[in-house]
């Protein structure tokens, strides 16, 4: 085991770590963690909701979830050298649950659970069509995942952070924070928001107290969305073995890390999200100085997956058209077409006995592929979701004999607001 | 080799073959070929634009390309049984370029090729950054195409129908003429324009003519965009060994299939497109009977991709957030998102010494893999884009000893406009 | 379509054709065909018994096939610039049945077969267990294989030339004569022979005639055999993209190639053989000139297989040990393990209802994998093999049910001798 | 983390742990663990030598090595209500080196060691060109390998099991003590011997003690081959994921495991062996009653390999065949060609600046795959050995600019003896 430089205790909330770890981005968040070039470490990571979903049937935790106080994440790491301009090279070495602790009321201790949350809170990629709060605990053993929730399943986890990035300039964050007010200025009532402010309740900003918390709390950025620095960008193929470059901003980079997910369809289009866990991060780092403009890139990352993902070689997909479901014709819109075939596939799903709800948590958990088939087709792109046909214990394809039918048993926990 | 059921002679223009195709979906073009559940037959393809497009080295018969007369469909093919709420099974048994033709003046004869419209003229995914018209010819050496417009890649083709599709009903063509025009209206000036209305102009219908033919003309929807008959779909997993299930809409289903390729990288961001290529395609058909209701599947091709794509173990990946280029935060648009993440992985190719329209044909012709990675991390969804590094000559990935530089020879022909 | 340097027409014997190939190895053999290094070209190829193997369901045929006149080889070709000491790159470019012609008496047309000699007339890899003649067909349908003697089954096949090589010189003539008849003088009378010397009879020279004729015909090597020149490697893996690399021991290297596969397994256990066709194969040829030396390939071919074989991701695999089913044991015999291994598999299948004969058909034809697992562990050695699960149009799995019964049909023909 | 019924520390020797394990395979061993069908549940396994090998520069602890207490195996662990006849189904959940143990002087503490024998002390699978004691030691970065005895390589280690299976009954064990002994008595003298006899010397069984271990001890079968219970198939595919089914002999199966390797190459050709080391398996089992007889599966292991082995798509491959170096033709001996063929791959490597022990280890160590292409083409068989040319740090193609030199540094170790 490589050497843990930012340790949590399962027993202790995030903030009462030996360590503590911060939930905003900010250039002035000080990094208590320093590491060398060419080092090899490890990460404890804590599930994004610091322990508030329990492994119960009941979706009441999602529907009052803390949303203000996400991401947990363990950094800043500074990397001695770094400098901005340069890429930080960040290999994940190993990645997993909670090691060594195999049952426990915390995610990531042998299960894991995936959430959509309500409309009102914050919905999803299908909120119009899930618009309540649901929730299914998945469990583990060795890389596979099962749910009392979903019968007839079993896949493969592809283990992998969800977010992961180094600390914006303070002019990168100023250009974050007015290009995201601006949007919220267009609609700012609008359920739910289209962006996320500033904002200092819930902040928690590492070692910092007093009038710097305070300044930085009220400048800091949300962790929600991805960014130029990387941070939430939920890419299933950052799997154990990746190679990621990201641009570095500020002296040391300052890596930060969290939002483990023991497995995720692409897009996580549940929002809460994949199969959240906490668990552990082995990274190796390293630098190439002046990497970002000799390879021109200066902003997002780029990555090289790891060898060792889950192979399926059978496949059934799904297309959808830039089309509302109340047959508006939208224009080239990937979003929308992705949403129409993610909802086709949950209606094939409902034919062999599933419910919706399993239907969209099957799409949002296991290791499917959302890809951008056609974009250029005036007016309509083309989306496609895949499902591998080997996740279910039944023979999903369309034959003469029809849809087996299974039995969806006590279903998908939905909260009763 | 199956039954020719649909022959095209590569002398003769499409209109003038032993049986017409047709360039417009409508119900009422009559089907001259029929087959039966069970049947294996092949049907011969022209290029989408019927020999238009030279193996010479300049762009100018892409500007000048004939819009209107696209796409030169092979059908309608009628399938004996099949009614309305079928789905009709679609094996590809095999697709590739004109059989024992290895050159010649017609895209499919030992070459194929890959445009970008001119902004004036369709424009393309990325459009603002390249408004003009370029072209590059590919080389086909079995399944691996190359190109003297493109040096130091090299890949094996995944070919693929661009199109394929059933007949609509009288009711849902109207559908789609009603909602594609409620679009136009919101900018009919837009350049290039929202959606193409249907228009008589360069129509070609089968065995229809007179007054039936200006009918149908009149009427009968243009091919570009996909919709619920499958369509332009261009979804390039469409390969050799794919099964696809098409709703019916109509008495025989009245199957057409065109726009083959040789090879598309997903999204077929080009437009102009993926490597076009006339050849012919392999078809075996069957029904499951009252499918549409039994499996859910009322619009749009569901499909299990064929097992022998070009397979590759190492892939560079790019990602991209839903901000454009000036800045401008924008609300989950994974179009704008990919759209990112394709310039970013260009901007990287020139490091290597590529022209951005060397770097833009690669992305446009090649297996690349498109991801809606991430969909609901508001405001930013991550879309991401993957390249093969086996396709290069050389080492394309970062590392100490900078990019290495290829000589881009002469480069992508332009159009002088 | 390349160029076809060597034509075959499906309707003449292999002596009555254009250009006559040969079924022996010697230098002299004089090469009628001449390409230069770069160039790609089409070889047609015909069946290895030239036609004596019928389309229907008697075993016959297979009981009397002429093995005296095997391999009917196309060739030689002779490459200009090549000489003694150079590599020659082959490319497989394309290689399959014979082109447009979709159904007729000669295998290749449209369907193969796999055939076990009788013990008496060479036997196969369980000749003990399967002692008589017996034949299977199976028809194409674009790349996938199925047989109206083995239900149950159908498989994308793996096409390759089983036999392709370049000339031995006289004095590695001289070799192969000296020592393959100093194994037969060790044990003369054995059935079926320990090695096949050369042997005028039926021998097949290309243009030669008259006194070199009978010269040549008395020292030429027999085809059946691998060898230091490649030759009859049977390497399932050799598949459209594959790039193989040849010693040069004479001018011209004088490739030659032909005994086409739809499929095999692994070590075509059947001999007689993978799934038997006559076909078409598109070439490309280079030279690294002192490439033996300078890499070390004195002997034997070396490759890089094509990266479209098909795909599957499930399989099932069986191993045994170096004991004799009579229980003695034997000293690292990885032969005998892996014979021990494919009976278990054959075993295996006959619980599903399938008879001996089709589980062996079965290893023959699909793409099944033989490994040697375990070479050292003295006295076993351990060999596996592998088969695709997704073959199966059943459960093949063990599970808490047992065992799916399948109607084995008519089974496989055996000749009544 | 599964329970830990079989913990081992690596502190101390195997024989003062809290449960004492076994290196002979014996009806008798009493099982000291009991688990369920359905249970889940850790095995920690100590390296096949006991701490002997030390993480330094030198292969005396190879020739040295104590041969007589081979292999520590963890177990006997017995299975409730598992019945002679049943067959016992393993699942592999989890498995790697000693966990939470980066560094230490244990093989499995974040490094593992590859050793060749000397002939006079077992040999390897090429003993006659490499008659010494050779060592390398491999260091893990997650489940990548590289060496600093070896550069210019890194791999994605397939971590496995060498060893697993059921106990024999007295009558199985009998049998195998009777074959092995009737071949050592062919040649009782050989140097390395045909097979190891029983020998109470340094035998360890478990918690037995006085006369009855005594007579176990005289009776009891070695460890180094594989037979009909499983035992040490050193099959490289036995990855996490992957679902065993073993014959069941006696009541309760007494299943044991050991010999974890961190990679191997098919053969595990150097024999001391693949990368060896200590570490961890997490198992989950169940039965099927009666499934010997029920799947025909009476003897040595099935199983159905898991999903996330390591993904190569481009591999270069050497042929051999059956005949000897000294130019000798043997009879379709496959032990010969997979001998020769690899053979033909390391002296490839010394083109490129390897020593040929280098190159033999990067085969024992390495991800290859060795297969058995031909097995009837009388006389001559043809085996294959796959290199993934990822591995390598350099280009390892043959190419017209010839091979790259490496600089191979200190080397391998070797014995003085």
């Amino acid at each position: 085991m490589p050497e843990v430089v930012f340790p949590l205790d399962s027993n202790k909330k995030f903030t009462d770590q030996q360590i503590v770890g911060h939930n905003r981005w900010h250039p002035d968040i000080p990094a208590q963690v320093r590491v060398k070039p060419g080092d090899v470490f490890r990460v404890d990571c804590r599930e994004w909701f610091d322990g508030a979903i329990q492994n119960d049937d009941s979706a009441e935790d999602i529907l009052h979830a803390p949303l203000l106080s996400v991401h947990t994440l363990s950094g800043p790491i500074a990397v001695e050298g770094a400098e901005p301009g340069d890429l930080l090279i960040v290999d994940i070495v190993d990645v997993g649950p909670i090691p060594q602790e195999d049952s426990g009321p915390l995610a990531g201790q042998g299960w894991g659970y995936t959430g959509i949350f309500a409309k009102a809170n914050g919905g999803s990629f299908l909120t119009d069509q899930f618009p309540d709060a649901y929730k299914v605990i998945w469990d583990f053993r060795g890389q596979v995942a099962t749910s009392r929730h979903v019968p007839g399943v079993s896949f493969t986890g592809i283990i992998h952070p969800g977010l992961m990035g180094t600390a914006p300039s303070a002019e990168l964050l100023a250009k974050w924070n007015a290009r995201e007010q601006a949007l919220i200025d267009t609609d700012p009532d609008r359920v739910p928001p289209l962006a996320l402010p500033p904002n200092p309740d819930s902040a928690i900003l590492g070692s910092l107290s007093g009038a710097e918390f305070d300044r930085v709390a009220a400048e800091a950025a949300r962790t929600a969305p991805p960014r130029e620095n990387g941070g939430n960008q939920d890419i299933k193929n950052l799997s154990k073995g990746t190679r990621i470059f990201y641009p570095v901003f500020v002296d040391g980079a300052k890596l930060s890390v969290g939002d483990l997910h023991f497995s995720q369809g692409d897009g996580e289009i549940t929002f809460c999200g994949a199969i959240e866990m906490g668990g552990f991060i082995d990274l190796h780092v390293d630098l190439i100085k002046g990497g970002m403009q000799t390879y021109g890139v200066s902003e997002n990352a780029i990555f090289m997956p790891g060898n060792t993902e889950p192979q399926y070689s059978q496949w059934l997909a799904f297309s959808g058209t830039s089309v509302t479901l109340d047959g508006e014709q939208r224009y080239l819109d990937s979003h929308l077409s992705y949403q129409r075939a993610c909802l086709h596939a949950i209606n094939y799903l409902t034919k062999f006995g599933y419910t919706p709800e399993q239907g969209y948590m099957i799409l949002g958990a296991a290791p499917i592929e959302g890809r951008l088939s056609g974009v250029v087709d005036i007016p309509n792109s083309c989306s496609t979701v895949y499902l591998p046909t080997a996740i279910f214990d039944f023979d999903v394809r369309p034959g003469p004999g029809g849809p087996h039918q299974i039995d969806p048993g006590q279903g998908v926990p939905k909260a009763s607001f």
